[in-house]
């Protein structure tokens, strides 16, 4: 029988996001050093630059930059991407050299990389709106669909000048803003305003923006789940702040429990740390749960008792896979308890790289502030005002997003025939790897409820964990790379999301096309049997 | 006669910079206060917010954010903005109200809202990338251009899978990144590396990736030229850094003199700044000047000497308007010096905005990074992977812009006469508004060698400064709100760029169309006229 030594691996390495941090400074000494001694040559470094002598020491150097970039970690692009990137440019150079013929990218939530067709009206709108010139031509009939050649005029006109090349409002085209507006009031049920909206390159910019706004320093902290997107963790390294972190928690499908959060919270002002916001991701990356209602009402009256922003981050809303669940943005739940703008502040982050359309390539998005006074807003429009404005194609796709074709229009059946045929096949996906992975010897895999990707539990066996530390890697680490080395398929480490420590993860996406699903799964099983029965005794 | 009062504009105001910030200030605890009792109504403040009772106070306030978030100031968006907005809505509702029936906005580089057209060339090929299941249709043919057909074949043949919706590599699409360096070439006669390319929306992001990555605190200084485009002071600011201001010489056409560099440089290692990098406009913005090759290579070689990053903002290389100058990148400088990587740490920014493309809206650019380790590269790679890559229209817009029709594709002679036509209109209108601002009692301007801007000097006499100052501001600010208030035309203040202590300016755009000029010269003049009548003793 094999033996699992969770309690070796806690020892071992105590909390897995400190963990990388290490390692990762100890390799940048490594490196430097490497660099240092290639680069200074034998000229002598000089005591004062402005002395006549040239200055030939690089002005820039691992150990003078800003230690907060140093700090900053984006697993979801980190080095297991990295050695994939390397395998897929020797593929191309020499075919046979491995004994895969592809890399499967089931590392980010990339859904158009792995063949996801766009939503055939909003391209058609896109390009009209790129090229206006053609929107008179008899041509134009023929080949785009009568409601998106509509669609383009009435977004033209939103538009002063008709100019799609300016630079619009530094919060987004007011037009644009009210679509976006009247379809989240089409969605909750509760008035939106245009003027809340900040529209931004994607969602990730939108939260810098709001990490930048609250933190002051390592004394401001944000609560965030663990296991979570990184982006999170980044962007509040990157700000200087302190990630307060609550588990989610695995024995119930990734549950979200006040008390932790209360404890944490404890914890955290007892450490001298003011924490300024909580972030909630629904449905969750990467850990793919939906919150119920519930539990939604609950983490609201928290952070009203307790004087925390809410950051909601919503860029899942429209991949929920099973009945029972049904997405509710944290708006709606608070407006239903009876909180208005002087109740709680709350922001929602939207983006257009997921959901059924995954136009990731488009970088649009928005955030809708609620409960912040005008002066602060002022101040959100300043930092949003030096960036000068989203880009207008990832503005108008916002709009669309948020206001697709109606019962009437042209393009509705087959605007909604490719909409369900993504949703469905991503559910269906969704359930074939989540029942691979449950299949498999040592693994535990929560279901899949919403957005895109499944995280389940490895146990390794202890030599494996023995084999990772020779390598000073982390264990799970470890694993994605040999999957990677002899399957091709790319994962994401959980210790690049957080993890209970002396647990082990990884993030798989449920993107891989349908036809390719079982090929996946049948690559990924032989490994694990051979990796299985290489490490345990 | 005329007294001009510099002096004592100068004892009034020490430094305009610091002055902005004060006033800013000072505004801002005004609002506060005023929001503090709007919001806390009766319900006493509680001391603990873990307390039972519900915490009433805003979680963020004016007084508990950021505060680097406050100091930033970005005047091209800023009040004078604010107001001309306001004045168009309200001439939309009442259009009688003013003598002016529409608001010219000659505050910011942003052609197309003005009404210059795009490159036909380019939304061409973007609309194709955007649908490309068009490509194949033999409408197609009659819409567009066979070149920019077969352009948008092979961009798309350059994106793996053709996914113009997915997320490319953290730097760029490769293909692009190879056409971008290949144009680099062609305009440098030097090499240019496509893993030296970064590919950003538009060429703010690179901007403050350059300053996150230099900045570890307010010890660490960066030296910008004085008038500066103020995304360099935000960008400071919000990283944290401290500006290290030298002057530009307004009486010998805006020079940068390496004496008053090295003077600067000293007095700021003297208050204990590390000076990390030099940042160098050309053509000038707001300034409008081009540097002479010789000033380059003596700008290179200060860098090499101190160890400098060079931070070239070269943006508006395309725009060139005397026969006597022309556009030299500081890569071809310090290349033809016989500089290469290991000698000098340079950086080059580069956006679709400006040109006589002038695609501000699309949000492309790029950032060409040499002279860096193996190493620092990779954290600028990580830095750029969490925001996950820029848009891929503007990447694509990026490589147009860089590889524009070539001799005996179809579409080459419409493409030179639209860029021609726009490139000799900049210049005419340039010359236009020189010399209607020379010809103004009081006004002094600089020829406008480049970019998109007049900076003119305004001697403002006495009493209008007393009455600025009853105000409560800048006497620039002062004459630019009464500007806009009777004649519709939007300025930017010289405060919000920085300028010599004592002297005032105003930074206007030449982008108004060629037919509206004469009526904004007019206006301009008639206004000028009355103010200093009004304020002249």
């Amino acid at each position: 029988m094999r033996r699992f030594v969770v309690g070796r691996g806690r020892r071992l390495i105590n909390h897995s996001h400190h963990y990388q941090n290490q390692k990762h400074h100890s390799h940048n000494h490594l490196l430097s050093s490497h660099y240092h001694s290639r680069f200074l040559s034998s000229t002598p470094v000089l005591d004062s630059p402005s002395s006549m002598a040239p200055n030939t020491s690089p002005p820039v150097t691992i150990d003078n930059l800003n230690p907060k970039v140093l700090k900053c970690e984006y697993a979801v692009r980190g080095e297991i991407v990295t050695l994939a990137q390397g395998l897929q440019q020797e593929l191309q150079t020499n075919p046979g050299k491995y004994s895969f013929d592809e890399i499967l990218y089931c590392n980010i939530g990339n859904p158009q990389s792995l063949g996801q067709q766009p939503i055939t009206f909003f391209r058609e709108v896109l390009a009209l709106c790129d090229h206006p010139s053609i929107l008179d031509r008899s041509e134009t009939q023929a080949l785009f669909s009568a409601d998106s050649i509509e669609r383009a005029w009435q977004i033209l006109d939103q538009i002063p000048g008709r100019a799609t090349g300016a630079y619009s409002h530094s919060q987004g085209i007011k037009g644009l803003r009210e679509t976006i507006a009247a379809g989240i009031e089409a969605r909750d049920g509760f008035p939106a305003d245009p003027n809340d909206l900040f529209l931004t390159d994607g969602a990730s910019p939108a939260v810098h923006m709001m990490m930048q706004l609250l933190t002051r320093s390592e004394s401001d902290g944000i609560l965030c789940p663990i296991p979570q997107y990184p982006l999170y963790s980044a962007s509040i390294a990157l700000h200087g702040g302190t990630l307060v972190p609550y588990y989610l928690d695995e024995a119930t499908g990734w549950g979200l429990e006040i008390s932790d959060l209360k404890k944490q919270l404890e914890d955290a002002k007892a450490k001298g740390v003011t924490v300024r916001a909580l972030v909630v991701i629904n449905p969750g990356n990467p850990t793919g749960q939906v919150l119920s209602e519930e539990n939604q009402r609950e983490i609201v009256e928290f952070c009203k008792q307790e004087g925390l922003v809410l950051l909601a981050d919503e860029v899942y809303q429209e991949n929920v896979y099973v009945p029972e669940k049904k997405f509710h943005s944290f708006k709606k739940i608070a407006r239903s308890m009876g909180y208005g703008e002087k109740d709680i502040s709350l922001v929602s982050f939207q983006s257009v790289s997921k959901g059924y359309y995954g136009e990731c390539g488009k970088r649009g998005g928005y955030m809708e502030v609620t409960g912040f006074s005008p002066v602060v807003r002022e101040q959100i429009y300043k930092v949003a005002s030096v960036n000068l404005c989203a880009n207008i194609s990832g503005q108008i796709l916002a709009s669309l997003v948020m206001s697709p074709p109606k019962v009437g229009d042209e393009s509705y059946e087959s605007y909604c025939a490719e909409r369900d045929g993504i949703l469905s096949s991503l559910a269906r996906r969704a359930r074939t790897l989540e029942d691979a992975f449950n299949s498999l010897e040592g693994i535990t895999c929560n279901k899949a409820e919403g957005a895109m990707y499944l995280f389940p539990r490895i146990h390794l066996p202890e030599k494996a964990i023995k084999a990772a530390e020779a390598e000073k890697s982390a264990p799970d680490a470890f694993y994605c790379r040999r999957l990677l080395n002899a399957t091709g398929i790319v994962l994401v480490p959980g210790s690049g999301f957080g993890q209970v420590p002396g647990t082990w993860h990884f993030r798989c996406t449920i993107l891989p096309q349908e036809d390719k699903i079982p090929a996946v799964v049948s690559r990924l099983t032989d490994f694990h049997k051979s990796f299985m029965d290489q490490f345990c005794d």
